[in-house]
């Protein structure tokens, strides 16, 4: 499961076309099942929420998502609270799931959050 | 009009305690007429969606808002997509708004946006 987790992070997000087709229900069970745990599908959106000590250290988070978002050339939605931060994933062109949000879910996950949260369960 | 606002935005957030009472309608309604256009009050909470180019547009005006929410020490809820953010305030201690949550949309509307999207009305 580990494995698996890490070589999603590993992979690039891809330049998607609008009237591609979103994943089947069956991919997108298996590519859940790869990610860190807190990932859900819900109302077709994939989602997670990362909690923090205070209001800086989720917009220092904030910021990292942003980061590697622009890097990827794929955003997410963040909706940002105090201590809060929720990421959901979905590609508009194709009005559903494509690879590039597990992709990016698995990268977010690397982001190192271990000093802003000492609660968080080690990855 | 124009120099309500001002002197909304020149005003203090102040320490809010628990138990106290939400802003009754007529003070909401009287504080909302002070504001810029755009913020609306939607269920209880203040709100209004801002504009930008792209995403990290949207992600450095996000940074200076909670740059004021820190210095305020009242946040927001902030939700940032690509090129667009929608800001809600709330207090969550009285369940409802205070005019802390006017002061602070008053002064993330002072956030000089103008570079970052064209179409911005003028202030």
């Amino acid at each position: 499961m580990e494995n698996s987790a890490q070589s999603l992070s590993e992979k690039e997000c891809v330049p998607c076309k609008s009237g591609g087709s979103p994943l089947p229900d069956s991919s997108i069970k298996e590519l859940l099942c790869r990610l860190n745990n807190g990932w859900a599908v819900e109302n077709g959106r994939l989602h997670k929420t990362y909690r923090f000590k205070n209001f800086a250290q989720a917009l220092a988070f904030t910021n990292k998502v942003g980061a590697l978002a622009e890097q990827q050339q794929h955003h997410p939605d963040i909706f940002l609270s105090w201590g809060k931060v929720i990421i959901e994933l979905y590609t508009h062109k194709i009005q559903g799931l494509h690879e590039n949000d597990f992709i990016l879910a698995a990268k977010l996950d690397t982001i190192d959050i271990s000093n802003s949260n000492p609660a968080q369960e080690p990855v």
